[in-house]
């Protein structure tokens, strides 16, 4: 199995080093600017280039690792003819591959990436989804070698899924950071919340999350929540997410009790 | 250093156990029902009370963990007198024992607590305030030998402290729920989102969280955006939610990159 991987961010490193490890032959490594090119095939032990008509043409997979925007454009621009392609996008329709190639697929894996910090890729459920049988199988060896969650999701899943981990990974960050900056408000240690974000994960991990809420929204505690409010009077974008988050909670909750 | 238990629910009985565990002598749990006092009684290995008669008046310590409308109520109730006596709430502050106590205090264990799930109390955080040094350092005493993590906090930073434990506890739960319910709305499991929501913890321990921010929002990327906003055109709370929450991201940025 010889494989072309076209980008040079986040996941593209993290998948190269996660297949390289697992073994794979990658052949070549595609990029838009040299210097991230050859960097991440310096750690890959392979070629790479940054010009269409040097791509290997007869490699048996071609990963597109690169931004939703770039994909169609990628696709069309290298020479891919029937050889297997997929993209590794969310939220992109796999359809969107069918112009410029007659195999093709997604592989998709769930996860937020960070171009420095490892990660354990064989936890990582690894999404995929192709134009026939055959393909899947091929991607489904690919996907085997690195994780030990493979799953079969179709287009309309995955979006359902990418608009997930928006709510459990992006925002639950920005509600970290949040957290940090109230506590830099009164020269706190944000180091304090660690403790806590670790066992709010944790508990989801057995636990439904609905099974398991706490705080004041779900307790009806209006003193403490008038409190909260008053308290981000100076940040009114705060105060309103503040308002909007504890009466779903609420709502939710009595959704619950009448269902 | 004998010890009154005041409470019976998720954090009484967590923290009971904890001081059990840390050999400390809890010589009665008072609470509101017979019922529960009696079994927390029994784990804990020692006597209970529901009648504030029956108290027992000459213990150095007690800890009323019970909800935050309760305590003016409890305190006044009991026969503390000139007895060391704290609340465990994060939002109440210390001074409301001031009025039916002469030595008084703040015990407050930063972490969410279910009756059922067993959390390790060396690494939780506790904020302890006193009335005077030397109750402070009874109190620094005795949240040591449960805790690594003893911090003098005082009842203002206290508060800010519960408001940012709303915001990556509460209302992270709550984003959980909204990703575990749109993952059910298109038969997928929610097991699928816990590297993710493992990763995104695990991540701050060592980020900060403004410097990890990840998704379309901080990239700007309006075409999913809007597909995202589309996508939850059924339900109008959650839209809300995601464009809010998505403009601070943004003007979150715009700030740094500002600033």
């Amino acid at each position: 199995m010889r494989i072309v991987l076209c980008g040079t961010g986040n996941l593209a490193t993290r998948l190269g080093i996660a297949l390289f490890a697992a073994d794979a032959e990658i052949v070549q490594i595609f990029g838009r600017t040299e210097k991230n090119a050859a960097e991440l095939a310096h750690i890959l032990h392979c070629a790479f280039t940054i010009s269409p008509e040097e791509l290997v043409t007869d490699a048996d997979l071609y990963i597109l690792a690169v931004s939703d925007d770039s994909i169609e454009k990628t696709v069309a621009n290298l020479a891919i003819r029937d050889r297997l392609v997929v993209h590794t996008a969310g939220s992109v329709p796999m359809e969107i591959l069918a112009v410029s190639a007659k195999n093709f697929g997604v592989f998709y894996p769930l996860q937020t990436f960070s171009k420095n910090k490892e990660v354990d890729f064989r936890n990582i459920p690894i999404c995929i989804e192709a134009n026939n049988a055959s393909n899947l199988e091929i991607l489904n060896g690919v996907a085997s070698t690195i994780s030990e969650q493979v799953v079969r999701v179709d287009s309309n899943q995955r979006k359902q899924l990418h608009l997930a981990a928006v709510f459990v990974c992006n925002f639950v960050n920005h509600f970290y950071s949040i957290g940090e900056q109230l506590l830099n408000e009164q020269q706190l240690n944000f180091d304090l919340l660690k403790p806590l974000i670790r066992e709010t994960a944790d508990k989801v991990m057995n636990y439904s999350p609905a099974s398991v809420q706490t705080g004041p929204a779900i307790r009806g505690d209006n003193a403490v929540m008038q409190m909260h409010r008053n308290m981000l009077e100076g940040n009114p974008a705060w105060q309103e997410i503040y308002s909007l988050i504890s009466k779903e909670i609420r709502v939710g909750t009595h959704r619950d009790a009448v269902g």
